[in-house]
Parts: structure tokens; C-alpha cells; sequence
């Protein structure tokens, strides 16, 4: 595994491998010093042309627990507002003799445009409404762990679908690793076409809600409002929102997801997201186990080792 | 201790005990490599939700030092901007697995409400017009260092008090420690009443400053004079700040001190800080060790030996 | 050595050592782990006070690969903001127990100024229109990788002369290492006398471009247009671009460079860039080696040794 760009570049073993090996992760995360020698004198840099905190923060912290040297670029600050072009930076960048490259941009398909210009490995970190790949797998990964496998269970996504790389990536991992997936949401923000989107189409959340494994709440974007392509929060919150009464409905064993960051009392009540079923901070922290496995696929020198720490000898 | 929040949640023996770590950190820093490996593989936050250089590149510098990985969150590019709550922010970064969280925010009781919705340490590193009590601990270390001990001595408070959570923390601390603390400045500036305050309050700064220990100037915020609680610059030097003239007033022994950046020529002449008794840039340097210790008692595993570098076994 | 501010303050055998170093340090990025032990426990603080992607982030790398530690000091977040001088700002950095100040500043002689204020050793990483010292080592080294030397090559320097920190201290540093340079630009855009500038003036790109050994463009600032210093993109292309005309005039063996980020089409046609005599990203590659090799000899124990990394005994 060279690059981590789209999910549908990777079969079912690749990805299951994957998840595999962030198990591994996960208890080197329990120890008292959690940290692995992996990726020792290996840089990689965070290139995040989209401002970005947990997704940032998160492969900061995966990266320095392989030991590798992290660079952060901020495109605040760059050459970019000279007027620089992005292949430019990119070819400066790898220049300067890096391995890793992690990207996030707001254009769909930078990730893949990117990997053509470098001998980095590139991750995609979040590229337009297109992919957010390593996100998909620590949700795959958090499912994984509170319902044994994804094989066989029936996955709800709810919300902006259309415009949301998170959606994209979920549906591919998930159908992937052998899930059946649905969909709801207004009317406005769902794909205008189901070709490419092996899923469902409920036609209300209260149709379902009763019946399915995983609740994946997606974020409003406060933005869709203005468009008109959104309702109000209350409407929204009405109509799409995990209330109190919903999560009566939803089965007992089943399992509460979110991206974050919430709008509490929109996508999720409050008093929901305090629920034992959510699973909205078990997927920040496996969202570390997670990308570590990942970085260490593109970069590291072959399979992990626990007892030595994946180092190269 | 788990948490260092407060100056007014440790007594005396505690505040003593992190100036004598601090003494010993003084010592490693004096080494050619002045690091120790104390605090390896512990993560520390560095979560700014107000600007600063000094305070945190001050705790930058003395979390590497112990050898700790150091994370800047910084508000600006943070989810805070699309209206996530503090809480979720703090549940989020700590769901990652930091042990440390260093934070300045420009509410008066931040630090300790984020102390409750993490299991992370906090350390306060100023919130509003509260606390800022690790820049109180290495204003004791100064004095300390200079005149040997607090005990006795009298320590004079020049300027802004009301609104300075260093005023707040330097009057708690030296208080502890047995100093006796005077405070003077525009009527405007002082608190309305005394309470919670052990101080005596100068009519002038004239009629103290040829009898105290320490004279201790606070920074004026300039926005003050627009909110016209504060005379011009000439006329705030003129009755507040240590001109030449009063310099030659203040004992041969006595100690000049500021928390920086200081607006010379307002609160002190510019002459007067190259002045041998001023000792604005050792508070600084000692800001590193105190800093270090004060990491090190909340998140270390106990007694700091310099020998092995008080790294775990 | 102990500060890297101006290539004038070293004479022709300093720079043929510090060339000599990079060519140690380039086989150091070769191995599988690109680092060494060198500057391990000493602090670097990179101060940018004016915007920079390209040198800081290659100075950055060039200081953890001597395993010193980094700190990103940010102008924007900083004291400054609050009015505090730049000498201020120097003293506090420097009294938290710094080892090296790599400052860019948009005043001319700031880097100079700043080592009155200051124990720590200083690079001069870019000050107004006056030098760039480490980019006109970088330049010679790769001058000198490509041609063996440059003892009498040719080199020509075309576009913003006057305005070009980059300028001043190529000329500086080629003629010291025994290379005569010839300049070409805008008659707005030249010296108006070549008083400390020991090159030749050609009048146009065209008389000069066939004889060159190296042809070195500089890049043009939008700016200078708005001043009318500067005809439009279009003009300045067709008299002073590489366009891909001029490109086959150029003899064989000659070097195409720029300090970038170019702005294709007008200071280098986009075919040209690609050109195997266009050396634009090996100058980003040698960057970092030669940067190293400044930290070195500025910071460093002495003569480096490959063998222990360069680690104090």
C-alpha cells in the first residue's frame, strides 16, 4: 500500500488488514510509554490547506507515537496567497526530502491530483465532498469493535449524504466489509441518483430507526441554510434529529455515531449523546489507533511487529 | 497534585515543595544538554484560546525539556470557529489520549470548569481576570532566589490590580509563603472592597517605595484608557510608574519586577530596566524550570531524581 | 563562527567549508534514517516575522535532522501585537535558555540588530532587501554540485535586482568562490550605481543568454507593478522571461535557476521549467543539507565527524 486516497482503491482484505493492525495499535496506546519506534527518521508532513482541529491533531498524534518527525504546513502562511501553484508547493515540499504526506483540501480529488506530483506517500485527509478515507475507517473500526463485525448489520447514515466526503467514504468501507446500508435525509441533500451509492433510501428516519444496527448522524452544515437547501435547526432537529423519543426507538444494542463536531439539540439532543449506545468519543480515540495502522502501512517497513516495535533493523 | 488550577487549592508546604523542584530543574537546564527524560512518551496540549509568545513557548520549551510530546491547539484553525461548545472540544482533544492540558482562556474559571470534563491534567496558564498561577510560582522563585526567602519580607503591587489574574496569584502566593503584600495604583484599578485580598493599600506609590522588599509593576492595558479608567501614558508614569527618580528612592536591595511585555517608559523608565536590581528577564528564565516542575508534580512519577532524570522504571 | 547574518562576514575558505559540510550532511539525508545525533538537546527557535513556507519549513527539517528541538515562534500570535519593541521580544526568547535564532524580518539589517540582544547564535533567514545568506549558499552549492566549482564560471542574474535580498547575496557569495556575475534587468529594477556590487550590466537577456554558465531568474514581485516600476507580465516575459526561445540559446551545460515559487510563464515559460538544465527543485534539496551544515558550524561542537553523528562526546 503505497498511498491512503479513496477507499475504493482498497479491497476488503486490504482494508480488513487495516483494522487488524490498528488492534495492534490500540494496546500500544494502553502502555505506559505509547509510543512505538515504527517510523524513527521518517517526516511527515501535515499539509492542511482546509482548517481542520481533531483531524489534524489526531494524525499529529499518530505520527509521533511511530516516532516520526512531523512537519506542520499551514496554508495561512505559505507561499500559496504568492500566487504559487498547488503542484508547486507540492513538488517544493517533496523536494525537500519527505516521506509522508498528509493532505487536506478543499477540492475534490486534490488527494489523487497530489499523488502524481511526489514520491511522498500521500494520505487524503479530507479532499472536498469527495473522500475522507482514514475517517471511514475508524468508524468501520469503532463498529467493528462495539458489534464484533460489520458482516451482515444494517447501517443508517442520516443528513446531508450528498455533500458529505464522510458519507461517500462510510458507504464504501462499509458495504466493502459487508454491510447493508441506508439512507435518509431531506429531500435536497440526497444524490440525485443512487448510481455509485450501493445503498437504501428510506423515506423517513422514524421508518427506521427501529430496525438498524448503527444510527450515523452526519453534521449539518450551517451553510446548506443560506442555500435554502436546509430547513431550520428545529424543522431539521424535528424531521432528522436523534431525539429522546427516536433513541427509545432504536434497538438497545446498537450503536450511535457522529463525526463531530455536534450541533447538539440538531443532528443529536443533548441528553442522547450521554447515552451508552453513542460511540462519538470511542471514534476520536480510535480515530489515533486508526491512522497510525494507516501511516504505517504506506511508510512502514513491512509487517508490525509488538515486540520490537516495527522498527527497520 | 493532580491539577494546577489555583493558587488558593495548595498550601504553603506544597507551594514550597515545587520551588525546591524548580531549584533542581535550574540545575539541569545549566547542563550542556539540558533535557531529562522525565516525562517521555506523556503528551501535553498546549490549548491557547487567547494569544500569547512567552507563556506558551515558556511551557513549549519545559515540556520538551522533560523530554514530554508537545501538541499546539491553537483557536484560531480550531473547530470552536463552526460553533462547537469548549466542552467538545476538551472531551474531543482528550478522548485522544493526552495526559496534559495546558490552558489559557479568556474566561475567569475556564480552567476550572475543563477540569471537569477531562481526566487529563490542567494546567491554568491564565483564565480572564482569575488566576495565572504558574506565572505566581515563578514570581516566588525570583524573589526567592534573590532574597533567599519570601518570609517577612514586604512586596509591593504597583498598578491594574482589579483586573490582573497576576495580581490575584502573585497576592495569593507571596501571602503563603509569609510575605506581607501592599498594593497602589489609580483608584479606578483597585478592588471595590478588600475582601479575599490580604493587602494593605498605599495612598502613593511614593509614600512605600523607599521601604519595600520587592516593587512589583503591573502591565496597563491600554484599552483601560479608552474605557477611561486610566489617565494618559505620561500621566499614569508620572504618579505610578518607577521613574528614574523613584529608582533612587527604592532600597539598594530591593527587587524590580514585571510580568512583560513591558510598555517602557509608562509602567518603567527605560533606564531603570537595565537597572541590576531589575530582574525581569530572570523571572523568564526561571519561568522554564518552575514550569518544569510544576509539569513534572502533576504528571510525574513521583519524587524527581536527578540522577536517573526521573524517568519511570 | 558563531552567527550566519551576512555573506560579507565570511571570507572565500569559511564558505568552501561550510560548502564542503553540506556535501557531508547530503549523504547523511541519503541513509534510511536521515538523521544525526549533532545538536541533540540544543534549541532552535525559528522567528518569522514576515510570512514564509519554503525556509522555514526547510530549516525546520534541517534542525530536527540534528535532532535539535524546534520551536515555531509565530509573529502573528505574538507579544508584538501588543506593542511590545522587537528587542523586547529577542531578550524574553532568549532568556528562556536558547541556543539558535533563525529570524526573518521585512527590515533591512534586523538580523544584525538582533545579535546585540542576544547570546544565542543567529541566521539570517531572509531581512528586507539586504541579504539571504543561507539561499545564496544553497545556490552555490548547487552551482558547484552541477559545474565541479565556480571558479570562473559566468553566471547571470536577471529580473528585480535592486529589490532582491537573494541578489545581494548570491553576488556576494559567487564572487567570493571565484565567478564573475553579470546582472540584467528593468532599468527601474537595477542599482542605480554598482558601488559594492562587483558585477557587469548587459543590456539586454538576449546579448548575454548564449554565454552563460548559469542562468539564475529572479523572481518578480506583483507588487512592483502597481508602482509602475514594472511593465505587465506579458512585457516582462518577452524581454526578460526564459521563454522557450531563449531556452535553446542557452549553452547545453548550463543551469537554469530561481529561488521560486516561480511564476511560470512569465520569469521561466512552463516547457522550460521541466528542462533537465533547470535545477529549481535540487536547490529545495540541497536547502536542507546546507541549512544543516549552517546549524552545524554555528551551534555544533566542532569538525563533524560521519561516523559518531557529530554528538558531543
Amino acid at each position: 500500500m503505497r498511498h491512503f486516497v479513496d477507499i475504493a482503491d482498497h479491497d476488503a482484505s486490504e482494508l480488513t488488514s487495516v483494522l487488524d493492525l490498528a488492534e495492534q495499535f490500540s494496546n500500544v496506546l494502553e502502555r505506559d510509554v505509547p509510543k512505538v519506534p515504527a517510523l524513527r527518521g521518517q517526516t511527515i508532513v501535515l499539509a492542511f490547506f482546509e482548517d481542520s482541529t481533531r483531524t489534524r491533531t489526531s494524525f499529529d498524534l499518530a505520527a509521533r507515537r511511530l516516532s516520526a518527525d512531523v512537519i506542520n504546513f499551514s496554508a495561512g502562511s505559505s507561499s500559496l496567497k504568492k500566487g504559487e501553484s498547488l503542484r508547486d508547493t507540492i513538488e517544493t515540499i517533496s523536494a525537500m526530502g519527505i516521506d509522508g504526506l498528509v493532505v487536506r483540501h478543499a477540492s475534490s480529488g486534490a488527494a489523487t491530483q497530489i499523488r502524481q506530483w511526489t514520491d511522498a506517500s500521500i494520505i487524503n485527509a479530507g479532499d472536498g465532498w469527495h473522500q475522507h478515507p482514514t475517517q471511514a475507517m475508524l468508524d468501520a473500526f469503532t463498529i467493528r469493535r462495539r458489534l464484533g463485525s460489520l458482516e451482515g448489520k444494517h447501517i443508517l447514515l442520516c443528513g446531508d449524504v450528498q455533500h458529505s466526503r464522510v458519507a461517500r467514504s462510510d458507504v464504501q468501507a462499509f458495504t466493502a466489509l459487508g454491510a447493508s446500508v441506508t439512507i435518509v435525509g431531506p429531500r435536497t441533500l440526497l444524490p440525485p441518483t443512487l448510481e455509485g451509492w450501493p445503498v437504501e433510501v428510506a423515506t423517513s428516519l422514524d421508518e427506521v430507526i427501529g430496525e438498524v444496527d448503527v444510527a450515523y448522524f452526519l453534521r449539518i452544515q450551517k451553510e446548506r441554510m443560506t442555500e435554502a437547501l436546509l430547513p431550520s435547526d428545529r424543522e431539521y432537529r424535528r424531521e432528522f434529529g436523534l431525539t429522546v423519543d427516536r433513541a427509545h426507538k432504536l434497538p438497545a444494542g446498537a450503536v450511535i455515531m457522529h463525526p463531530g463536531p455536534m450541533n447538539r439539540g440538531v443532528e443529536i439532543d443533548p441528553e442522547v449523546a450521554d447515552d451508552p449506545r453513542c460511540a462519538v468519543l470511542e471514534q476520536v480515540a480510535n480515530g489515533v489507533a486508526v491512522r497510525m495502522a494507516i501511516l504505517y502501512r504506506v511508510l512502514g517497513p513491512g509487517q508490525f511487529d509488538e515486540i520490537d516495535g516495527g522498527a527497520r533493523s
